[in-house]
């Protein structure tokens, strides 16, 4: 591995935080909060070392896609330590396993708080947390391409390493162009949510951060209640659409750009998405109907907790904790379906299960006919095998870290809900779980042990494990 | 394909059943208990079809593997229907749906009951209730194979399709000796466990039905503590044990049979299971140390529970629904690692998973070097693509199975604890789960639509999947 290479992306990926950290120095500044100091102090050493390491750089030689998965992770955890400062040295955050696990829970769009009371916070320090959603969603690295002029060979292995699903499309042959045009989408729909927002009332700030938590599918709210706070069916509709929105491949918005709307509607991985969210939102509607006692209400609520869950974003208007059983369970099953492949949004992923439902099926066929040749297809075109072989080993390796986490995390001996909710809406970047981490609660009670187990599962979720994993594995940094 | 042959078999399964039924009701004749008429009836009835259906044969053809699989699923759902009706005929179970969810819950050696008082029962149900376990442990399928003159080509694919495990090994060039060998060495194993028991001072009656529960890891007791009433550190000690011996692959029995030791003890399979099962003892008797205040005690009770679940029997000595949330934890991360594939135990088998995380593992050198050759390996031996491709699509079934009977089973409104381990403790065939369904509860209180779907699941789980997904499958029946 290239070393030098290694540390000057690092450094860039670090130059570039501390950027974007001046964004909230300057709210600070405005708002002459008590987070000046903090703020100046994390984008001065984040940019000074960000300087620092970038010059390391060295020209000539090409990343691999070793490199780009060591790159990634790192870039993440360096990302992660760094965007913790302001939290901690404002002291709003009193430890820093804390302050890291908010931030690493901001970046990653999983939306998980050790914080219990966030209208004390400082609005700067509430912007921060709240725009690291926006940061995280698209993606550092993909920022970082479509800024800086890299060489294509450098990079194409950063943009698989980072962009969720089982099979990383570029939309046009130059990879920058994609990566600018993704976020050139991510941008537009962020202003258009927050326009609508502004004009149903929201103040702006508020109509700013919540768009990033929805952008991102991270869920951070500003209000203790997350956005039941404003109590207005119109704020829970814009939010609820344009969650479902973020949480839709971003090539499709692509194809709609080009006019290519026939295979926008031909696709299935957004047939399985929108029928999975009307079919929950019915028998959820259906189920707590006693609750409400309205239709309109049973439907905006069930339909609000239902795009928040599958997109993983994690808002809360209603404390589904004390939902039913039925309602609950689907709920949970949703957490592991998660949102489209190439979306803000986290899980599984719709495409990756369909890919593996599909071949189950041929492999069952197959037992029936021996000799036949089938293949599994997604939209007409057949999948190819490496990438069926990648989306089982997701699935197992995703299997073992969920069932590890849930034992480590037992040893702190909460209920078995909580557990397995925890790391449930941790590993599929949700936010809120069940039980002691429902929409009510929060993480902070968890031991520092378990909390650094969470950390690394909102990692190895948003990152789709195997950046994370290569880390662990000392012969990738030869 | 060939229904002739399909019912013909049908046929000499029901004669096999009628015969065994016949045990239960000479103990009945003997203790002249209220079940004579109910087993004299189910007896004569299931012989008589057994006999009409046998005469269906047609000797020619053969069995492909799709036949394999149909008779099995067939088999199995025949073998439940008429053994449930001592239950129901006899009155000590009113609703036939309970009745067969204890035969299924016999047959696919689960244990899981709907009965709250065992007690009440005569001892020929009772009797009846142990043998269906031990008749399901080894399989009907493989028992007929060893007693009738089948020719080769027609008997393969039935082996096949009952013997759990990824893989199936024929001892011996022909599947008739293989399956008196297995059948051997399962009578062998049972009457050791039956003497030993019966020298500690165990009734003859409770030394026998107990040795049944326990060679097909089945786990119905005859007493409503289960094996906590007769409180021996000696019966723990022994049914432990011989829990951990019935848990083993059979074909390591036939090694040791031929003086292949050195085989034996360089077994993979083997090595695992005897570390996560000595492993998880550890953690659990440190963990409830301080409810039983002795080193003794807490190695016994949390031996004796982390055999019975591993090894899916689900025998109990304590009530560790009351015991920490860590090793409730470890129990239910146990029930779906099972037992040793070829043994009479279920659960996911040790070798499937062993496959599973040593292609992952592959899977991701395979991203470090693109194009080196690596094969995975287990005892040295290469494990062939179709077996790892089998086991990828046995996950992803089961899983979905697994979800989409949680599901289900939360319109009973239950809690998530019990949805969850109910489903867990039936499709992996163990028995008892955790919260309304841990050892001091039942599964009475659920639907009859749960009911049907936890019976769907023990099979599912006993027969792995496929012959009784192949039931469903419209193509198969032609």
């Amino acid at each position: 591995m290239n070393y030098r290479n290694v540390l000057s992306i690092l450094g860039t990926v670090l130059l570039a935080e501390g950027i974007l950290l001046s964004v909230p120095l300057l709210i600070s500044l405005f708002s002459r909060d008590d987070c000046i100091p903090a703020f100046g102090f994390s984008a001065l050493i984040t940019i000074i070392i960000g300087l620092i390491l970038s010059l390391a750089i060295k020209k000539t030689s090409d990343l691999t896609a070793k490199d780009g998965f060591i790159i990634c992770g790192l870039s993440w955890i360096v990302l992660s330590l760094f965007g913790a400062l302001p939290f901690f040295i404002s002291g709003h955050i009193n430890s820093y396993v804390d302050a890291v696990f908010e931030t690493v829970s901001g970046l990653t769009t999983t939306g998980s708080s050790v914080i219990s009371d966030v209208e004390s916070l400082p609005k700067s320090l509430l912007f921060w947390r709240s725009f690291t959603h926006w940061i995280g969603g698209m993606g550092v690295l993909v920022f970082i391409l479509a800024v800086l002029p890299l060489s294509q060979s450098r990079t194409m292995h950063l943009m698989k390493a980072e962009v969720p699903g089982p099979k990383v499309g570029k939309l046009v042959s130059k990879l920058r162009f994609t990566a600018q045009i993704l976020y050139a989408i991510y941008i537009v729909l962020t202003i258009i949510e927050v326009l609508l927002l502004l004009i149903g009332g929201m103040p702006l700030f508020d109509s700013v951060v919540n768009s990033f938590a929805t952008a991102g599918t991270g869920g951070f709210a500003i209000k203790n209640a997350s956005i039941a706070a404003y109590n207005s069916p119109y704020f829970d509709g814009v939010i609820t659409v344009f969650m479902v929105l973020f949480g839709i491949n971003f090539n499709l918005y692509y194809l709609i750009l080009l006019g290519d709307i026939k295979s926008v509607l031909k696709n299935r991985e957004l047939h399985v998405y929108l029928g999975i969210l009307i079919l929950a939102t019915a028998i959820i509607a259906v189920d707590i109907y006693s609750l409400y006692g309205s239709v309109f209400e049973s439907i905006r609520y069930s339909s609000f907790q239902v795009a928040s869950i599958m997109t993983t974003t994690g808002f809360a208007t209603s404390d589904f904790n004390q939902w039913s059983n039925l309602s609950k369970t689907i709920l949970v099953t949703l957490m592991f379906i998660g949102s489209c492949a190439g979306s803000t949004g986290g899980g599984i992923k719709v495409s990756r299960i369909m890919i593996l439902i599909r071949n189950s099926a041929r492999e069952i066929k197959r037992m029936i006919m021996p000799r036949a040749v089938m293949s599994v297809k997604i939209d007409g075109k057949p999948v190819e095998n490496d990438t069926i072989a990648g989306a089982h080993s997701y699935l197992c390796v995703y299997l073992l870290i969920f069932f590890a986490s849930v034992i480590i995390l037992s040893v702190d001996q909460f209920d078995l809900t909580t557990n397995f909710t925890s790391v449930a809406a941790c590993i599929n970047n949700i936010g809120p779980g069940l039980s002691a981490v429902g929409p009510t609660g929060n993480f902070s009670a968890f031991s520092d042990v378990s909390k650094i187990v969470l950390i690394f599962d909102m990692l190895a979720g948003r990152l789709e494990i195997f950046p994370i994993l290569m880390l662990f594995n000392i012969s990738a940094w030869k």
